[in-house]
């Protein structure tokens, strides 16, 4: 599910295509018109939906986007710069079954402009997180993280590309973790077979 | 300043002693008559100071620790496992020269028990922090970080030992740092000649 560009949608399309990840993308989903993510979706052979969330609740978007999904047989949502909350109704039909990439490591800096809020914090290290999405904003369980190091001279912009490249290798990893038969959740620590 | 056994004390002063870290150590002050680090420091021939904060407000307590380290000339202090606040007056007195070490990526898990809490959290990265002493509690500018691989079968006892090992290593060159002649705090970032 896309709201944009779907650069980390790409990341896990191509991870497919390249047999580096064992999956189906089912489709892809974006609930604004002009998201060009949808047309790389549809140029790597994807099915899209347009789903607008224009002029409804939540849960009237949500319980569409649920009934799209379990047509479809799907067993895992991939959030990928999708700039909606989704609804407790979504989160239960799919229980630690809907993945984030937020860029940051979490806890830190959680919510929008993530890679401002580190350089205005002064860290040395951020990073982004791959992780189940619960009912509260950038919260759920971490499933994979990988550490970026900031530099004294990064802006904004330079901090932002260094990490999106870790983005792009660790999602498709964190999709395999998931899809792997040995993954489980206890608590807030998830654990894999490695 | 140590309260207990003082491992990154220990770190800091062989680094001085084996050259890797050109600054002198002018003394070693405990709160606590029974910290095992006053031994190690003694046997390093280093001065040891106990100045206990029994009985005493912290401002009475600081205004000592404050009036001894000015007698020395010390132009930075080290907080090494010191289990106190430092008072306004004390931060004042040595601006932007007070460093401590915390075992977490600040800003996550401040306060005591952070590798526990990291755990409990089920973050896949963690870590150690050096940074500046305001009067905030593990809250002022950061200097330097280093990322700590969280392993799933990490216990709390295990991934300090990691995390420490990497205390070890940065607390010296965080300290050279501070001591080189282009440091520079700009609201909450620092910045060093490299």
């Amino acid at each position: 599910m896309i709201s944009g560009r779907g650069s980390n949608m790409v990341a896990i399309l191509d991870a497919i295509r390249d047999g580096r990840l064992d999956a189906e993308a089912a489709a892809v989903i974006s609930n604004v018109e002009s998201a060009p993510g949808l047309l790389k979706a549809r140029e790597r052979g994807v099915e899209t939906l347009l789903i607008s969330h224009k002029g409804r609740t939540r849960e009237e978007h949500d319980t569409e986007l649920v009934a799209q999904l379990q047509k479809r047989g799907v067993t895992l949502v991939c959030l990928a710069g999708y700039m909606r909350l989704i609804s407790p109704l979504f989160v239960r039909s799919f229980h630690n079954r809907v993945l984030n990439i937020h860029p940051s490591l979490l806890p830190a800096f959680p919510g929008l402009d993530s890679q401002r809020q580190a350089l205005e914090h002064g860290v040395k290290v951020s990073g982004c997180t791959v992780h189940l999405v619960d009912e509260e904003l950038d919260h759920g369980p971490i499933v994979m993280q990988c550490a970026v190091e900031v530099r004294q001279d990064d802006s904004v912009e330079s901090l932002s590309a260094r990490i999106l490249e870790q983005e792009h290798r660790i999602y498709p990893q964190a999709i395999a973790r998931v899809l792997s038969g040995d993954f489980r959740v206890e608590g807030r620590r998830t654990f894999f077979s490695e």
